[in-house]
C-alpha cells in the first residue's frame, strides 16, 4: 500500500499529493515554513494525515533548537502549524497531544525531550493506522459482496496513515474476499475524487467510476448505489458533521434515494467541545480555484466566487459513523456521549 | 446584447462559444462540415440556438447545391445535422421545418425554393427572440425586487437568439426595474455555467455568483436562492425534463429545500411523441472531457468514468414551466396538452 507520510530518524517524507495523478514525487520537509505551506497547499491533506503529520513535522522542528526558548518556541511553532487549516479538528489534538508530551518531560534534558516527542509522534502515527484499520473491520460489515458504494472527496490511504477511513471498509471487505465497486466524485474544485480517490483505489485493484459532482444524484437514480461512505474533518457532540465542501448535497440526494449515508472517522475527529454544526468554523478559500483551478482560466478573471472548502451535514440526514470502536447509530447525542465514556475497547 | 448567431446574405457567423470567457472570437461557418462540427464541438449549444443554426446552416448548404439530386442532398445533409446531438429536439423540428418548405415549394425554380428556404430560417431566428423575450415577461412575473435565482449550466443569450430562456426573466426583470441576483452553477464537465452564463450576466450588469455544482445544496441551506430557473432540452408529455447533467441533482435539492423549481423553454422543446422520460435518449460524452477537460490532466488516463450530458428530472420535481404563452402548472400532461390545443394568443 501507499504510504502518505514516512518518518525515520529524524527525516519526514510525504508524498506531494497536489501532483497527483500525472506526477508521483515525494518530497522531504526539514523546516516549519515548509510544514505550513505543506498543510496549507494541500500537498498533505485529509483530516488524520493532518494530524500525523503536525506531530512530526513539531519534532522535526524541535531537532532543530537549543535548549534556549525551547518552550516558546516550540508553542509559537505549534500555534502556527494550528492556523494552516481552521476546519480540520484532528490538527489541534495531535499538536496538543506534542504540547503536552514536551510539558510532562520540561524537566529532563534535552535529549530525553526529543526522545519522548518522536515516540508520541510514532504512537500517533502507529496508532492512525491501527484506528484506520479498525474503521475498515467495523465498515467492511455494512457491505456485502458485489455491492457499490459512493464516495466524495478523498478519505482513504492518502487522507491517513494506512487504509484510509471512508475507503478503509472497501480495502477491508477485499481483504475478506468480497468485491466492492466505488463511484468517486470528482469533487471540485481540488479534485481529490478524480485525482486521488480514483488513483489509490486502482492502484489497490478495487473497480471505480469517476464521475463529475453533479452526477451524484443521477447514479443514484438509477439504483447504482447502494451506499454512501464519506469521511470527516469535524463532528460536533450531536452528530453535525463537517467534510468536503458538497458532502451536505450528497447527504440529501443520499435521503431522497433511500440510501444509507455513513460517515467514517476516528474518535479524534470528534469534538465534544462543539455542541452542534453552528459552531463548526468553515474555511473558505481563493477563489482562483475555481476561477482557474486547472490549468486554464475557465470563468472571467474578475467574477464573484463562493468558495467554501467544506460544508455542515446535520445529524438526521447521516445513518450512521463508522468508528475505530464501531458503528454509531442514532441519536448520536447519545451514542457519541457513550463512545467517549466508555474505555478502548 | 450579444448575437450568438448572425445571418446576413448567405453569410453565417457564430461566436465560438468553446474559447469563452478568455477569448471572444467569431467564425464564419461555410460547409456543412463545418456546421456539423460546430454543434458537435459546442461552438454552438443550448437547444434553442441549436435549432435556428441548423435552419441557417441547412440553408447556406443549399445554397452551394445546383438543381441536379438537390431534393436528395438537402435531406441528406439535414440527415447528417440531426446526428449532430441525439438529445435536443429543437434540432429535428427545425430542420423538419426547413423540409417542409423545401417540399411546400418543390416544383418552382431553385432560386425561389432558396428565397422560400432563407425565409423561413429568419422567421425560426425571429420567432426564438419573441418566444425567448416572451418567456422573460411571464417569467418575471415569478421574481419580486431584491430576489436571488440559482441557475445551471448556460440557457442564456448564448444558448438562444437573444435573451436566452431560464435567464430572460432576469432580463426582462431588470428592465422592469427589478434587481435580480444570480448564483450559478460552474456545471462541470463543460464548464458552461462559469464560461458562459457568468460572462453573458456580468456583460448585462447583472449580480452573479460563481459556485461549483456541490456548493448548490448549501446556498439553499443557507437561504440564498429563492427559486430555481434552468432551461430544457426535451420536455416529455408528462412533463419529464431532459436538460444539462446535474439538473436532476438540483431539482432534489430545491424540492428538499422548499425552493420552487422552474423550467424555462419555448413551446418547441415540448415532444408530445415522448409519453415520458424513459423514452428520451441520453447522450454519453468522451470520458476525456472529466479527465482532462480544462487543460490539465486531473484523473488517470486509464480510470473508468460514466459521462451522460444529460439527465432527466421528473416531472413531480418541478413547479411550473415557463413558456411564451404563460407559466404551466401541474397536473402537466394536462397543461402541456392544453398549450397545444389552444391557438397562439
Amino acid at each position: 500500500m501507499l504510504e502518505p507520510i514516512r518518518y525515520k530518524d529524524g527525516k519526514l517524507i510525504i508524498i506531494d499529493q497536489t501532483l497527483l495523478p500525472v506526477e508521483y514525487r515525494e518530497i522531504e520537509i526539514q523546516t516549519l515554513e515548509e510544514a505550513y505551506d505543506a498543510i496549507k497547499t494541500l500537498q498533505v491533506r485529509g483530516a488524520p494525515a493532518i494530524g500525523v503529520f503536525a506531530a512530526y513535522a513539531i519534532l522535526v522542528y524541535a531537532m532543530t533548537l537549543d535548549e534556549e526558548e525551547f518552550h516558546v518556541k516550540f508553542k509559537k511553532a505549534s500555534k502556527k502549524l494550528a492556523e494552516s487549516r481552521p476546519t480540520a479538528v484532528n490538527l489541534f489534538w495531535a499538536l496538543e497531544r506534542m504540547e503536552r508530551t514536551l510539558v510532562r518531560h520540561k524537566e529532563e534534558p534535552l535529549e530525553e525531550i526529543l526522545n519522548a516527542l518522536e515516540q508520541e509522534a510514532v504512537s500517533i502515527h502507529q496508532e492512525d493506522i491501527d484506528t484506520c484499520r479498525r474503521i475498515g473491520l467495523h465498515g467492511a460489515e455494512l457491505l456485502k459482496d458485489g455491492q457499490t458504494i459512493l464516495t466524495h472527496c478523498n478519505a482513504g490511504i492518502l487522507a491517513t496513515s494506512k487504509y484510509g477511513t471512508a475507503l478503509s471498509p472497501v480495502y477491508i471487505a477485499k481483504e475478506q474476499g468480497k468485491e466492492i465497486k466505488v463511484y468517486a466524485d470528482e469533487t471540485r474544485p481540488l479534485l481529490q475524487g478524480s485525482r486521488l480517490t480514483t488513483f489509490e483505489l486502482m492502484r489497490e485493484g478495487i473497480d471505480v467510476t469517476l464521475i463529475a459532482d453533479n452526477m451524484a444524484g443521477l447514479v443514484m437514480r438509477e439504483g447504482k448505489i447502494d451506499a454512501v461512505i464519506v469521511g470527516c474533518d469535524r463532528v460536533a457532540a450531536n452528530g453535525d458533521t463537517a467534510n468536503k465542501i458538497g458532502t451536505y448535497s450528497v447527504a440529501v440526494l443520499a435521503k431522497a434515494h433511500h440510501i444509507p449515508f455513513y460517515i467514517a472517522g476516528p474518535k479524534s475527529t470528534f469534538d465534544l467541545g462543539c455542541g452542534s454544526g453552528d459552531e463548526i468554523p468553515i474555511e473558505e478559500r481563493d477563489s482562483r480555484e475555481i476561477i482557474c483551478g486547472m490549468g486554464a482560466q475557465t470563468a472571467p478573471m474578475d467574477v464573484k466566487v463562493y468558495n467554501p472548502a467544506f460544508d455542515v451535514t446535520p445529524h438526521e440526514l447521516i445513518d450512521g459513523f463508522i468508528t475505530e470502536e464501531g458503528i454509531l447509530r442514532p441519536p448520536f447525542t447519545e451514542s457519541i456521549r457513550n463512545l467517549f465514556n466508555k474505555e478502548r475497547k
